[in-house]
């Protein structure tokens, strides 16, 4: 950030009164302009055992398969936002179950949250995607998932075997594999 | 928004291509600003059958009780966020357990995530609070809980008597009470 959004002036690093964190302030304005981390939503959703994921067609991790998953919206519910991505990516309508799993991905600023999902309607590849499948637990292609989110997610959904034992939390750090 | 955040030039709002939302777009830099939900972190922490709720000595609800909750910041896990919250505003050391409440709030573009913790140490009011207290079931003061959010987590947490039966949702709708 190099500019204040409200005014046009140029911003400055400091730490306002009160705060412990340097922050982007408009000294004009008086603004303190936080940033903080963005939510990506996503659902493992399965039909007769089998769960659907998606081959991106967009970088990063072109071709790979990845769980249905985006970021959030301003005007959307969580539910509302995995079941707005899963429908973007693989033209799926599903109903969301429960949350179930949590990765924190410091590095990128990002939450991952994903639930599991019951697929109600054919599927085909959305704009963002060359492919969209059905995978049993055996045919999943584990070393073409396109992230480390995604991954736990699979395996702790298969895990799971169904129950609801509550949030499997996990932190993926950038630079360790 | 009225000017990018990167060149201080004016934005416009518009749908980019290949996307189906307005955004505030920099013609100049050629950047989408995006615009996402924040997510509060929030921890009800527990000792001796008690939970350690904070008076706010901050608007909005100056005077009313609450449950430890901030904006999460981004250099940090959503654990180590409501870890921090409720030392700034408790001065209490706790070790977080699960997460076990979310609340879309969608109107103020937040999502809350409350996790049960055990309370480690002393506490004392912190710089936002006013009072920090410890109370039964019973003794909670109901009718000055300041945000919705939180009367969902404590109710919730209280429900679940200790065990972990997943992720509570909830939506909070801000004209309907």
């Amino acid at each position: 950030m190099k500019y204040c959004s409200n005014c046009g002036n140029l911003v400055i690093e400091k730490i306002p009164d009160g705060d412990n964190r340097h922050r982007w302030v408009c000294e004009r304005c008086d603004i303190v302009h936080y940033q903080n981390p963005k939510i990506v939503v996503g659902s493992v959703a399965e039909q007769d055992g089998k769960i659907l994921l998606c081959r991106r067609a967009i970088e990063p991790r072109y071709g790979y398969w990845t769980v249905p998953a985006g970021f959030m919206e301003l005007d959307e519910t969580m539910e509302q936002g995995a079941t707005r991505e899963i429908f973007e990516e693989a033209c799926a309508e599903v109903q969301i179950g429960h949350l179930y799993a949590s990765v924190d991905v410091v590095e990128a600023g990002q939450v991952h949250l994903f639930f599991t999902a019951v697929l109600l309607s054919d599927f085909s590849a959305g704009d963002e995607s060359l492919d969209a499948a059905l995978f049993s637990e055996q045919e999943i292609p584990w070393t073409e998932i396109a992230f480390r989110s995604g991954k736990f997610a699979l395996e702790k959904f298969f895990e799971d075997a169904g129950e609801n034992n509550g949030v499997h939390m996990h932190q993926v750090v950038w630079n360790r594999r």
